[in-house]
């Protein structure tokens, strides 16, 4: 361990001065913010932006930019005071309105909120896992679309983090995959300030971090004096030059450094310094400028705006080339980072549909999407598709899926046994655009990767989640591998469409639809998909489309005495308890639900032509019941299990919870 | 990177081959299972259970027995094997029904089923993460308990561990901690048998694990042949000998070894090896038994009943001369070690619940919980606090806290940055006995531990969850930091008991039925705490009483025309409308529903009587609203929230979002 307290302060310049000057104010003036991190990596930033970044403040939608990711995102106010100084459209006005309501300037860094914020981060260690996802991308894509004399696709990703990234399990998980990789372009730098919420770090983080991060096969350069800029200009050059590992630049700092009484304490991390400490910060640092003030002379300097669009413009002559001798390439180069779906893609779905009702296969939805992946993946070669470890149970792979390799080739990721760095790195290959990543893992692991599927979700991201073994029909492995609440759950997270098929063409629909997502509407989907056989069901060509509007009648009754509601496999229960009621000369009507997030999207009138009022329901998932009382209201009845399950055969485990059709029917007779 | 074809094949002997057997035919029988992990690791586990294991089949319960954990819990059917062979109450009969119905040998290990499973293990990474809770257990009883010459707690805690353990972000956190925390008798076995499900695992594991645990802190064993006894043995010995560090001993081993043609793939990880295989097997490794047969001789050898019997009794003559000595202290701990309260325990719930009535504060019910603490924290020596770096956020210390040290002083943890090792961790301190553990994070980072949580939950352990910052009433942080959907989405999950209190008292009651929680009604609790100021609520004694229903009538009025439901701090809310309404001349009851959970494990009559049938209701939370129209039905209304949150000052979120007395009344009004 290094000491903390053995810096003498760096040289201030008005550089890092008006970095440390705007998250000083900005914090003051919102009364809530993290000045410990802005202050303390001021050095860093500046050598960083101003002599190694290429981007473009005039066009944060550049495709080669260089990536930067905060991954200790409470330190928001650096990368505001950055993009502003640099000259993003992030007004002085922008940032005095730090924290507060619909401003651009929100208390974490928010991607869409703010240009130039590559991503959300907060939840802490996903960052990093972003940005090694970012790289994963760049690499891929460079070998991808790149050609001799064409370098189109060839930018660095940086990243900032800090003790707590590195204390969160999922860095463990992005940073092996990262050196397994060889992530060259990929470059950290760690903040190593020896301070966290707690305090000292020595009582809870006492890790060789450079010998972990040799371990997994990067570049470590170890003892950077992060407040001297020829040490860190040094270390990037390094950085840099390996072009086989990712670097790691190990950067002691002072947590806080020209806040001249509380640098070095955790006091400085997560709370305003306060007037006096401000006032006497000023001085210290050499800086005389009021609040929000900065000399032009200053900006002058930070100005990157002119370089920017030199930058650009000079890749955009290369890319001219480019185009001229690859067109085609070129052309499809721009539509993958667009994230622009082919022209016609609506009727490639539709003849997929159609391929699938014509095929009328009985297999276990997990085996449809297989087939449906086989159908859409020669279509669009942006499907980048991937398993935690459990490609053959997943079904994940298709027959032109290729393993990822350390030369940046391929277009399967094999994870391992990392969910959660899946679903984060996932997020980072979609924000860097050019892909669709898919990745699966069985149901009852979302639990593990679930704040990323959140960061999807509130990022927006297309990033489809294939989520396999979807319910006690499991079976033997037992109740730690049954997913009871996890459906339930998961349709509670806003943006996310949760899709749990019925058959083999629920599943086609539901991938189609996932894959659709685009625009106002975008965002993740969860496919809940079977381990074992549901029946096809025949639909005609009405029926066939109403699946995209997430809730239909599959099969209806004259003057229906109730409707059941079922999704995925509880499906098939319903239909025979319909028939069974009919023999009996009860009128009922099916509702398949494979999407409650799409269904609930629909206008009043479908809900209600679907669900009509004053029909009685009853529900039926092999899952939590919770939920489904939002549609049977008091009057009905779920067939549910609001327990864990057990191991078995799932024959007998669907018999032991009341998955029957008797029990089905009796419920159903139980509310008329 | 080892290669894993040069082995010979081991002298198979009858004792490893019991093992072998067993696994092969049980998988075989059931038709599912894995057999790789139990054939691989046979001659680790007849050393180590042969040699080196203290226990006594015949009390599984003994205080001081050695901890086995097999985190790679897929090979369930090595654990099954060896409780048979040397004793457990567990049966040739029950081996022959693994993985059916009701059976104690369920496909992945579940604590509670079998007799010496110690803990629940499928969900990689989490067994050897309970492992590190459980030798941090050790290590802090016996500091507090042992005295000169009466070493009363002295025992190991064994871990296996497979790649997909190592693969997965907890192993990093819990392995991290073990380090920082010298947990000198942790002794992990690294089955490094290279493959994993998707197959070799050079394509995505290539970290140094050695290098990497070392750089933790542990003592590491390197390149031990997993099939060779003596190297075992010499392993093992080191390992003990060093008292300071946890060990790894990383063993090479070749997955399913023993099965003549399949050993070294992955076709042996997660199948059975079919019956040619098992016939070719039979020969190849010297067995010459029909399945489920072991020869007298063989059980002779493994059986551990007498020497296991004679460790126990050894130990009860020292607890014996301790009791003489130390009387307090060894009444003390058995009634730690057997998890019974204190015999006045109602009667002291009673006395703290009076005294914060009386008080009547109103404060964050964060405090308030840190006030519930400090008055029950005196009372219940085991309490074992803890936060995942936010002490001073989650309001989990008290007083009386002390900080574990690296000498096992201390009794409140700083887990940093790592709240899905801090889950899990609890669980292993739990699982060993001697404490109630409970740790802080922020509600929203209950994603990060979910499947920890899940896991108290399933094995039903007394394990305290403190979640601050429950809404956006976090305010200025933002939607990263907001919980939406969290609370709801915990009330899922089954045994889990999820309270969000609304003022002091709630929160003191709260904590109070979260550590009386024993028995058959044994369990985890959520406390979703504020970070904003509650206004204390008067109660009469009768209504105080009741808020350890769950649910009950915290205001009521006469012929009341609503009932508005609400939690935490929206029942201000709800008590302000019901005000406002009626001046407006309508009667409004106000319940309270602090626990879902609770209130549903009540009688009807109870939940008749405070939701009467026919009258018509209002839930308001900050929070997504689906869970809530199970009470509300298709004729009332939820004031909720369905989206994402925003960064603000929290007074000004709250308007935004329609969490106004004016939007509750309107909403009331809307539904009369």
């Amino acid at each position: 361990m290094s000491t903390f307290s053995d810096f003498e302060p760096p040289v201030f310049n008005n550089l890092t001065s008006a970095i440390r000057a705007l998250a000083m104010d900005a914090v003051e003036k919102a009364k809530s913010g993290h000045p410990g991190a802005p202050l303390g990596m001021a050095e860093i930033a500046e050598v960083l932006w101003n002599h190694h970044l290429h981007h473009n403040p005039g066009n944060p939608a550049w495709p080669n930019r260089d990536r930067f990711v905060l991954s200790n995102g409470h330190g928001s106010m650096l990368i505001y005071a950055l993009l502003h100084l640099t000259g993003y459209d992030l007004s002085i006005e922008d940032l005095k309105q730090f924290r507060q309501l619909h401003s651009r300037t929100p208390g974490h860094p928010e991607h869409g909120y703010t240009p130039g914020v590559e991503t959300t981060t907060g939840p802490l260690g996903q960052g990093i896992t972003n940005a090694v996802g970012m790289a994963l991308a760049e690499k891929l894509l460079a070998n991808e679309f790149n050609r001799p004399n064409h370098e189109i696709v060839d930018h660095h990703t940086y990243a900032f983090l800090g003790d707590g990234c590195l204390m969160e399990g999922v860095s463990h998980e992005a940073c092996s995959l990262a050196g397994t990789w060889g992530l060259g372009k990929l470059i950290a730098f760690w903040d190593d300030n020896g301070i966290s919420i707690d305090g000292h770090v020595e009582g809870w983080f006492t890790d060789d971090t450079p010998g972990r991060f040799e371990a997994y096969g990067w570049q470590v350069i170890r003892n950077i004096n992060g407040h001297d800029p020829e040490a860190i200009h040094k270390a990037l050059d390094m950085a840099k030059a390996d072009k086989n590992r990712p670097s790691l630049l190990c950067c002691r700092t002072r947590i806080g450094m020209g806040s001249p009484n509380k640098a070095g304490t955790h006091d400085v991390h997560g709370a305003p310094l306060g007037d006096a400490e401000i006032a006497a910060a000023r001085p210290h640092i050499g800086w005389n400028f009021p609040p929000f003030e900065i000399p032009r002379e200053v900006y002058e300097v930070w100005d990157a705006k002119t370089k920017g669009a030199q930058w650009e413009s000079e890749w955009q002559r290369k890319f001219d080339h480019y185009a001229a001798a690859h067109p085609a390439l070129a052309a499809e180069f721009k539509r993958r980072m667009a994230g622009d779906l082919p022209a016609d893609w609506a009727a490639q779905v539709q003849e997929v549909l159609t391929k699938t009702n014509d095929k009328a296969e009985t297999v276990a939805t997990r085996k449809a999407s297989q087939i449906a992946i086989e159908a859409y993946a020669p279509r669009l070669p942006e499907m980048l598709g991937g398993s935690a470890d459990l490609t053959g149970s997943n079904l994940t792979n298709w027959s032109g899926s290729k393993s990822v390799s350390r030369e940046g080739k391929g277009n399967y990721i094999h994870y391992g046994v990392r969910e959660f760095g899946m679903a984060a790195i996932m997020n980072g290959i979609a924000l860097h655009g050019g892909f669709i990543p898919y990745g699966g893992t069985f149901l009852v692991f979302s639990d593990y990767l679930r704040n990323g599927l959140r960061m999807s979700a509130l990022m927006k991201q297309r990033v489809i989640y294939v989520l396999t073994h979807d319910s006690i029909g499991l079976g033997e492995d037992g109740p730690t591998h049954q997913p009871v609440e996890h459906v339930a759950s998961m349709r509670l997270i806003p943006n996310l469409d949760v899709w749990r098929p019925c058959d083999s063409f629920e599943t086609a629909a539901a991938w189609g639809a996932a894959l659709t997502r685009q625009g106002d509407n975008s965002g993740p989907a969860v496919l809940a998909l079977s381990r074992q056989n549901l029946p096809f069901v025949k639909r005609d060509a009405a029926v066939q489309a109403n699946v995209a509007r997430g809730g239909y009648v599959l099969s209806d009754a004259a003057n229906p005495r109730a409707v059941i509601i079922a999704t995925g496999s509880e499906v098939d229960l319903a239909l025979k308890a319909q028939a069974q009621l009919a023999e009996a000369g009860v009128a009922v009507r099916v509702v398949s639900m494979p999407c409650v997030d799409v269904f609930e999207r629909q206008d009043q009138a479908w809900r209600d032509s679907v669900l009509p009022r004053g029909v009685v329901r009853v529900a039926v998932e092999a899952g939590v019941t919770t939920g489904w009382y939002k549609y049977v209201g008091l009057e009905g009845a779920v067939v549910g299990l609001d327990r864990f399950g057990e191991s078995a055969p799932a024959g007998q485990l669907f018999k032991e919870f009341g998955f029957t059709v008797d029990n089905v029917v009796k419920t159903v007779q139980s509310v008329l």
